[in-house]
This record gives structure tokens, sequence and C-alpha cells, in this order.
């Protein structure tokens, strides 16, 4: 609806690619039913993962002992975050909904998405003992995780030799998302897209498109174990 | 026992902290028995997460639309893959035992070492179609994952907050080492130590040592859906 602001974190090396083109279906669509869409498109950005001491302005907590979690926690309580750091959580802050766009990789994002996590939502920001779970900073908002696959969906079907999709899910929905507050909303998984034809891949996106158009309606997923493992 | 080659996969910022403590515990153990021990200290070395083109030397397969999986596979063959790769998967190939040594970040590793898994385990090299799961290309390996957690031993319960420590091993286990045909350790979890006094962590690098002494008599775990959600 007019005014909803959505925050699209995106990680595809290539913009021809399925997941490029999923990316700009949401994009187009939402934008079309009047709400506000920012991309972080991570390769593009040359988003750094890794969670070193240059996340850290000026001079350290501790510089004795060098603690990632405890300094980036003191930093942002200070405004001392590194500028890229400052920039996304603002975007999240703004945020009604955040989609995360990927392929899969190794039964998780891959690890420039995973940097993005470990970075943006820090202590402070996106949650802070006892805010955590139903009561983290981030409450509010919804999140959707959007990616491909290299498995079929027989494959990652519960009797499947990759075992139910939902298994993967955990660590990303329940984990990440819903330890800070986030609702989430059912996956969207587009299965092994490199092995189907041109139309089923064009269907992929079509279906993308209709889900989008009736996205606020949808509630939110149960977040709790009986969801991933029943 | 003599001869036997270990490669320890290390993500912590600080020597000082009691991932640097545990990697050193297992390198003084490990090499006291005979064993070959190498590091591959991921933010010492700077290691690159993201998956890039970059990672090709040379020409594309195919330049007009870059697929990840597709040309690592092929430069894999060609041997045209970064030099850093060639370097990681030369460690992997010539090790009877991969320890990874980090502390949890997001109920998985952090993205660093998320970004080892996505660029070193190539198709070709570590997996290739069937070739994957129990005839995964490295069988006769062994993996062990050992890590620090932020949350106590009672959030990690299966009736607690954040539910069973292994339903987050899961795609580490299984769908990253069991994939490549590597059997598994059970893991090595030190739960809060962050929390507790500096006797307990004394004791939880005692603990280590102790364990790594009869490590090489210990059964692979049964990485089946049953061992993770039973």
């Amino acid at each position: 609806p007019p005014g909803r602001k959505v925050l699209i974190v995106y990680a595809h090396q290539e913009p021809k690619s399925l997941n490029g083109s999923l990316k700009r279906v949401a994009v187009e669509e939402l934008s079309k039913q009047g709400c506000s869409v920012t991309v972080s498109d991570l390769y593009a950005m040359q988003f750094e993962p890794r969670a070193t001491r240059n996340d850290i302005v000026g001079c350290l907590h501790n510089s004795e002992e060098f603690n990632y979690g405890v300094e980036t926690w003191e930093a942002y309580k200070r405004g001392g975050l590194s500028s890229d750091l400052i920039e996304e959580q603002k975007k999240v802050q703004e945020a009604d909904l955040l989609i995360f766009q990927f392929p899969l990789y190794w039964f998780s994002m891959p690890a420039i998405m995973k940097g993005w996590m470990d970075r943006v939502l820090v202590q402070g920001f996106a949650h802070e003992f006892p805010n955590c779970y139903d009561s983290g900073l981030l409450k509010n908002k919804l999140a959707l995780f959007s990616f491909t696959t290299g498995g079929s969906r027989e494959m990652y079907a519960k009797e499947g030799i990759s075992g139910d999709i939902r298994y993967l899910l955990w660590p990303m929905q329940h984990g990440i998302m819903h330890f800070c507050g986030v609702k989430v909303l059912a996956p969207h998984i587009c299965f092994a897209p490199e092995y189907v034809s041109e139309e089923k891949r064009k269907e992929m996106l079509t279906a993308w498109a209709q889900r989008l158009k009736t996205l606020w309606k949808e509630e939110p997923i149960n977040c709790s174990p009986e969801w991933y493992f029943k």
C-alpha cells in the first residue's frame, strides 16, 4: 500500500540471473503499489562481509582484547560505527518489510549476505538483552527470504536426500530475524531454476509478481520449532 | 597418531580470545601426538569471503551471463582458480581432519568462514553430481565444528528459547560437510564463555585438550535427520 517502505537486500553477481529478475520484479510490483523501495545490491556495493576492528571509528572500549560484539555495541551507542553500517541501519530502521533475495549457497545465504547480518544487526540496534525474540528491537517489521536453489524440490522433501527445506530456514528465520523481533512471512523458493526450461523460469517470475500483489494481507508464519521440524 | 594431517580453519579477530586459546590448545596437543597441523587463520589472512569473478583467472566460460558455480567448476578443471583458492584446496586435500574453530554468529559461522566454504569447496573439487553425500569427493576425511556461543546451554536446550543446538548444526554439518562426503565428529561447544569465571574458561581449555587425546578413536556421528531433529 502507498507509503509502505521496503528494503531489498540482494546478493547476486549477475543482473541477468533469475535472482536479478526476481529482484527487478519485486521493485516494479511494489513500486506500482505505491511502496517506496530501496535496494542494497551487495555485490555491486562491494559490501564488506568481514567483522573487524575497521567497523569501529576511533578508540576501542577495550584495546587490550578485541571483542567484536562488545565493541560494536559500544560504538553503536556513541554513534561510532563505520559509515557503511550506519547507512544500512538507517535503511533497516525505515523499512516495514525486508526482502532477502539470494541463491542458496551451502544450505544458507552467500557469505556476502551473512556478513550483512553479522555487521548490520549489532547489539543496541537490533537486539539488546533481554530485548530479543518477541521483544527484539526490530519488532513491527516483516521479513521474507526469497531464494533459488541448486537442488530440486524432491531433494528438499522431508524424506529427500537434503531433508526438508524448512530445516535450513531455522538459523536464518528464527536465529536471525525472529531473534531481532522481526515477524517472518513464508519463504519464496524457486527450486533448481538452472535445470528447467526458459518458460518455467518465466512462470517463476510471474508467480512471484502475483504473490507480491497480496503480500500485505499475509499473516506471518508461527516461527517456532513446530513450523520447522514438526 | 604420527603422520596424520590436520587443517584448522580458524575465524577469530583476537588471539587472546577463548577461540584463540582453543586453537592454540589444538595445535599443541595434536602436534604432540605427531600430527602435522596447518592453520588457516582467516582474519589474519584477510581471507576474501565474496564469491566473485575475481576467483577465475583468465577468460570466462560464458562471459554473457556470469554463473559462479559453473565458472568455478570450469576454472577448477583447467587449473584456473585464483591462487588463494588453490592454496586452500591443497590444504584440504592433504588433511585427514578439518577442525573449524569459531564463535557462533547468528546461529551459524562468521561470514569470513562461510566465504571459505562458498569459495573453496567448488564443484569438481569437493563434489560433482552424482558424487555428493556419502560419495562426495572429500570422503575419507573427518570434520569437527568447535565453537563458542553467546547464549547459555539452557537457551540451546530442546525446550529453550533458541531451540536445540543441534538444529543449527544441520546446514553446517549435513549441508556442507556431509554433502562433500566428509564424516562428522561430534561438535565441541563452549557455551557462553563470556559469562563464566576465568576458572571455568580454563576448564573449557582443559576439556578440549583432553578430548583431543582420544579424538582418533571417536566414531563419526550418524549424520541423518534423526541425529538433529529426533
